[in-house]
């Protein structure tokens, strides 16, 4: 719906005279959320070569191509013999190596190889350190059971074992799963694309030496490095600057080689508001505008050609919230991931005085002592402060209304460098993907 | 000390015939790692640009460069005024950017952005929301507070406030914070360069078919991710092969080019312990060789031309396992982390029936629910097998001569993908680099 058919209003009323989506104004959070996830689709697969897809989610099943082992095999480096008796026994060493279909005599040893096949008819394999070789014989200073060191034929991972499904994130241990069956490449979702606007007045690169009516663009690099952390490509990055003439075309121009652009600045509300101005200059068709939280400004959500905008306040503080919690969870969901992070429960170490007002979210840093996580209120919680990133690896959520807090009470945090494998629930079915405007977003996708 | 002079012990007596550093065999697991840590120096620093700085470890202290805001600011776009009654006032507005020594008169009002400069005499900052233009005329719709919406000088950083201290994991905050004051580089550890040898015989690349006596080498793939994941860089990655004749060779040329090389397989005790022959063959310095774990096989450690080599098994479940508690330690501490990770306490959600042997690790899957760790021992703990490596993200560590575990017992646990600002209490010193031979290792780099 264009900007210009619509009256700003500070109510919590959809906007459809047209039939078209609602557009709403100074929502809650969870109905943003929700409504972020319902207008993406997660990303097509594509196959990437094994030992680059760490991070990666997987987009297919991943079975097991044969029996691991395949064949019966030794555990140890050692010599396979088939006689029950080994003490006090010279055994003729082999000279061969291991070929299928060998058969051990009465008497006779081989030398074995960890992983390696067996003669057919082992019955154990004695590892060097209980065998001293001497002139082509070898004997063995203890005596063994059947089936020591020896592995069975898909004892380890029979073919066929699921070893991964959708949405598992690559890590070190699935790599070498799939290398040990030979797996070249491995089918994940694709990265999603994200472009990165700055579009306040005065906003200069963060490379060159401000004027005095300049900033620095603090929140570009901010984006830029929370989106790569997060699974996502920072494909364009510029700033709206002076020359804002060649705006509209520059932006679609973007919008075309990316999945999702988040803009930052000039999201006040009002007139002058720049974010509103641009979306509508485009064509964009806008989902909501005003989110109830605290810091937050004023973001707001918008299509255009099925891509998602998302605007975030130019103020640090609202942005950095405003990333975590609105465009975040598009990054991750785009890319196959659960797109809501479950909260923990924490020990707040000092106090907050403010209290009252919408959902606020508090920068913070969380540390695990033992069994317990304790987090901090960092200092420089205003809005505009960037001193709060510093040591920032966790949000505190307050409910709408709350009091004052207090140190040594239990509150609600989102981690933010936790790593996904820890902090979901395993899940056992696939949960991504789905259809735009008819997504039933499934238990670990609710907005939380 | 050459491996020829010496004689295979079981015992746990350090072997010092010439002055040179004790040999010792079969020794406690904190032992070895502090004798790793002790062999090494945290790597040189170097500055890289502050975009590609995330996850690197800060190698000097960064301080603000000025005040932030530099002079006083707007904290919201809107008309700066020095009226103190502004309800029913029509201000001029004026046209000119604020520039420096700007004064505004009485009944007058600029537009001022956010985080822009404001006239020298600005008494308050009113919000476009609060505010209609009519013809080069603005008026205000409420009372405004003395100060409200402006930013004193230095009110979110002081010039010369500590932003970083060294040991500090760069994040998007820090790059964001960094970028406010223009810094086009950081200051860095280096990254250690790693070279990983699979030493096992019949073992071949994992992209290869292998033949009946032959297997994958899967250790590869797994030691260059978790290499990679821990900051590291694999810088070389090779396998023994058939063709042995070269093997001196190619490793000391490998060790020319890295800072640490790991070697799996091929530490078997006994006279037919190729790791230790190639130590032996290259003329290594050995540190130790077996640690009482399991799994574990005979890891040991070596120094050659001051790189350090650590020898794993070649089997995945111990190879793994070394890894996480002999290597990592040791690819943190050169990039200036603190080597050893502090356990968590979880609640284990299955059982695991052996008992007793040395101190064991199980490869185990935590979650956290609410503030609860749990932890699941994983299928698959044979050391020969890979199974366990399927959604492995913890290890659970049991002390020697442990009793059965029998679910819902608490036991001691090292989570693998938690960030680091996670799970070290925070820093409020440097701690890293130092001596070798004469390292006092601090608090937080004492092995656990």
């Amino acid at each position: 719906m264009p900007l210009s058919q619509l009256h700003f209003r500070q109510n919590d009323v959809g906007v459809n005279d047209e039939g078209m989506r609602d557009l709403r104004f100074d929502i809650e959070l969870v109905e943003a959320q929700q409504q972020l996830i319902q207008a993406v689709n997660t990303l097509e697969r594509e196959w990437v070569p094994l030992e680059e897809a760490r991070g990666r989610v997987v987009a297919e099943e991943v079975t097991a191509r044969h029996d691991l082992p395949p064949s019966r095999q030794a555990a140890v480096d050692g010599f396979a013999v088939s006689d029950e008796k080994v003490l006090g026994v010279k055994f003729r060493l082999l000279e061969a190596n291991v070929s299928p279909g060998l058969m051990l005599g009465a008497g006779e040893a081989c030398t074995v190889v960890t992983g390696g096949l067996v003669p057919e008819n082992t019955r154990t394999v004695i590892p060097h350190e209980n065998a001293e070789v001497v002139d082509g014989y070898v004997a063995f200073s203890r005596e063994v059971k059947l089936g020591e060191n020896l592995k069975s034929a898909g004892e380890d991972l029979r073919g066929g074992t699921v070893i991964a499904t959708p949405g598992a994130q690559v890590d070190s241990g699935l790599i070498s799963v799939m290398a040990a069956f030979g797996y070249h490449q491995i089918p994940v979702y694709r990265r999603p694309r994200v472009g990165i606007l700055s579009l306040g007045q005065g906003i200069i690169p963060w490379q060159n030496e401000p004027l005095p009516h300049q900033v620095r663009d603090s929140n570009s690099p901010l984006l830029k490095s929370l989106v790569e952390s997060d699974g996502g490509m920072a494909a364009a990055v510029e700033i709206a600057g002076e020359e804002r003439s060649s705006l509209n075309r520059r932006v679609t121009e973007m919008l075309g080689k990316i999945d999702l652009l988040i803009i930052t600045g000039g999201t006040h509300a009002g007139e002058y508001d720049e974010a509103r101005q641009l979306l509508d200059n485009i064509g964009a068709e806008m989902l909501f505008w005003g989110v109830k939280i605290r810091p937050g400004g004023h973001p707001g959500a918008a299509l255009w050609d099925s891509r998602l905008i998302i605007c975030l306040s130019g103020n640090p503080g609202a942005c950095m919230v405003g990333y975590h919690v609105l465009a975040a969870p598009v990054v991750r969901y785009l890319q196959g991931l659960p797109p809501f992070i479950p909260h923990i429960k924490a020990e707040v170490t000092n106090s907050f005085n403010k209290a009252g007002g919408p959902r606020r979210f508090l920068r913070a840093h969380a540390e695990i002592h033992g069994n317990t996580w304790k987090v901090e209120v960092l200092p420089g919680q205003k809005s505009s402060m960037l001193r709060s990133y510093i040591n920032c690896n966790a949000l505190i959520d307050l409910p709408a209304g709350h009091p004052p807090l207090e140190a040594g009470s239990e509150v609600s945090v989102i981690l933010l460098n936790l790593a996904h494998s820890a902090i979901y629930p395993r899940r056992k079915e696939q949960t991504t993907g789905g259809d735009p405007g008819n997504v039933r977003l499934p238990g670990d996708h609710q907005p939380v």
